[in-house]
């Protein structure tokens, strides 16, 4: 049963999980530290909590109470109940869908564990933006994907950002970064996978080609600036595009990221 | 040959296109009223001057002007040379990507230019995010679209931010919007198309059964909250869904609309 605390002062030290949100460097050291991410909105901090993430502590405006209650009931961290002016001060924002939680980062997964019966696996090089990282999870979620390795310095899929776009993908679709950067693409190789990477590369070929009849694969893709490293890209089973009309060569990685899912689901 | 205007004072009034650019509202109305629109980034600005549209002016910093020294010399409108910090002042943001045009916004196009000769049409109902209308652009144009229609209430193609994450597409591909909302979809079947709501409908098909061997395709696409409303779901002549996995049944409207345009293209 979750204890309500009413908070009056904005500067309440228990509030520290919440401080600043708009802050990403900030946000970033602070979740790292701390072992904590942060979900937003009520629906959010329901698939949080029904996928099974351990709440440190809720934080919200007295009117969220209700719709959130069978949740709170089931938790005993502390919820946080303040009026919305001052969560605003805390937050740094409006908290337009009014309930956050801050909830405690899992250890990572073995990678293993991580494709223990994917057939069809996401792997995200250095993706830099939180709103693209969201949207991918969310499209891979939808069309068929079962799993996604992320590399070493791809942004954060339990950043509050991503899990917004995402809608909560990241809670059910199984992910872990790969420590090993410059061996990824051949250990899943050895692992089964056949590695296909979407690549504008002279040798790349239609993905619908490259995918048919394959049992495992899995997708690569690369950074919203210059794509993959020529690490990734040459390590790769294989190189394929996207078809585009001529004169055009470029779809945002968001977009790229669903029509392959959709393509590779059809395989 | 472009005029080169060298401005130290931030409340120069000749910068009067530039102000606060992050005030949404305010900027709606200031370039619905001057008739003017804003093109942000080296690239964007050289697309839009290269695409046809006239200069109102330009701004930028002294180090963006060898750049489009090309462009400029072009064009018989001034540019403003000012320091980045000065810049900021007057546009409420640092401008990352260096220069900015102000350009005459062309008056809207009549419906039937714009589908003169096109096979596959999206249609965007009431859309209130300009980077999805930008994402919806720039995967149109990149996956086989020929031209856009846009509900009377549709987010403004060529609002800032729309033009930035399109990549221009908005300069390239024709669109234009309808007058007459609820007679749209019916004008479309009656003009040889046949139109396509996407929708969670209970009636829908998968979108590939939809268009196959179609000729003169109208995709139809609602809003990022509540999709079509009834009235344009109903009026579509065939509704359709893209398949996803059980359990799960959105996708982001840009992410939906890049799916769609891949399987609408290989119909």
């Amino acid at each position: 049963m979750v204890e309500l605390v009413d908070i009056t002062d904005p500067d309440d030290p228990r509030l520290a999980d919440y401080r600043d949100l708009r802050d990403v460097q900030l946000r970033q050291t602070l979740e790292a530290e701390h072992g904590l991410f942060l979900a937003e909105g009520e629906k959010v901090v329901r698939r949080a909590v029904e996928a099974g993430f351990s709440a440190r502590s809720f934080l919200m405006a007295p009117r969220w109470l209700d719709g959130l209650a069978d949740v709170l009931d089931r938790s005993d961290a502390p919820c946080f109940v303040l009026a919305e002016s001052l969560a605003e001060q805390v937050t740094g924002f409006h908290v337009h869908r009014g309930a956050l939680a801050s909830l405690h980062r899992p250890p990572p997964l073995p990678v293993e564990s991580v494709l223990a019966g994917a057939r069809t696996v996401l792997v995200l090089e250095d993706l830099v933006d939180h709103t693209n990282v969201g949207a991918v999870f969310r499209s891979g979620a939808a069309l068929g994907v079962d799993a996604v390795l992320l590399a070493p310095r791809c942004a954060d899929p339990l950043y509050r950002r991503s899990i917004k776009v995402g809608m909560g993908a990241v809670f059910t679709l199984p992910w872990t970064r790969v420590a090993d950067w410059a061996d990824a693409l051949p250990a899943l190789s050895r692992a089964g996978y056949t590695t296909v990477a979407l690549t504008l590369a002279d040798d790349a070929v239609p993905l619908e080609d490259a995918v048919a009849g394959l049992d495992k694969v899995a997708l690569v893709l690369g950074s919203e600036g210059h794509g993959l490293s020529p690490r990734w890209e040459q390590s790769a089973d294989r190189r394929a595009v996207i078809p585009m009309r001529d004169g055009i060569d470029s779809l945002n990685v968001a977009a790229a990221s669903a029509v392959a899912c959709y393509i590779t689901a059809r395989r």
